[in-house]
């Protein structure tokens, strides 16, 4: 079901990881937060309780598996996960891989910067996102294809 | 397992709504948003996916029964859910009901103010809260009865 109007029915929404039935993974592209993916239900729903049992297990081990790739690979300080949409009410989830040296550590992303970005530290991750973005693309259709 | 000087391993966190073998239940008590629970996890553990499959799907159904609670008692314009811990890293997961008139709606919590606190409809909602513990206390409970 799609809904006109929709941010996430009429667009990706970012650049495409991995797309599957259910859901799809975008990467951001957010400037100061290069490690930050989003898994977007393909379905507009909005509540993550407006999915069945099932799906939100779907969901969930999907969400684990981007956490599980970003603290494998870049060992992070920290994951951070949140479904919000007050903007676009369409069910999104983020997972964002956290540095102490990132820009709003430890502030949440959608908070006031507190200190200046490192560019040499976000050059170092971007070059990493190619391989990563692969990795979860992989993770991901391995864990569909045990369902 | 606790860790010595972890906030959530050495104080309840906030307002005890429940307490189970696994987690816990807390409101935050937060003046601008007071329909702000948290699920905490009693072991210390830093991410999600530290857990056991298993005890992912008891934290997230446990999560999506209190959103359900929020949503039936209160239809808030929306439900945002949220794991960050990079203050406290121990696993706890932030559910709040938003409302369009809230001091930050449609930013997170976490952000600035858009506008000045609605005082009226915040008394009214904090007159509901005693009904809402409860009923967030007694699915809870009838939740883990059925396991």
């Amino acid at each position: 079901m799609k809904l006109a109007g929709c941010a996430l029915c009429e667009t990706e929404g970012g650049l495409l990881v991995f797309r599957g039935d259910k859901f799809r993974v975008i990467r951001a592209e957010e400037a100061d937060f290069p490690a930050f993916y989003r898994l977007v239900w393909n379905d507009h729903v909005a509540e993550f309780s407006d999915l069945p049992v099932s799906e939100r297990a779907l969901c969930m081990e999907a969400v684990t598996l981007i956490e599980a790739v970003l603290r494998r690979q870049l060992q992070p300080t920290k994951v951070n996960l949140a479904t919000l949409g007050n903007v676009v009410p369409h069910l999104h989830w983020h997972v964002i891989a956290r540095f102490d040296w990132d820009s709003h550590f430890p502030a949440p992303v959608w908070g006031s910067a507190v200190r200046p970005s490192d560019e040499m530290a976000l050059a170092q991750l971007r070059a990493r996102l190619p391989a990563l973005d692969m990795d979860i693309r992989q993770a991901l259709a391995a864990m569909l294809a045990t369902l």
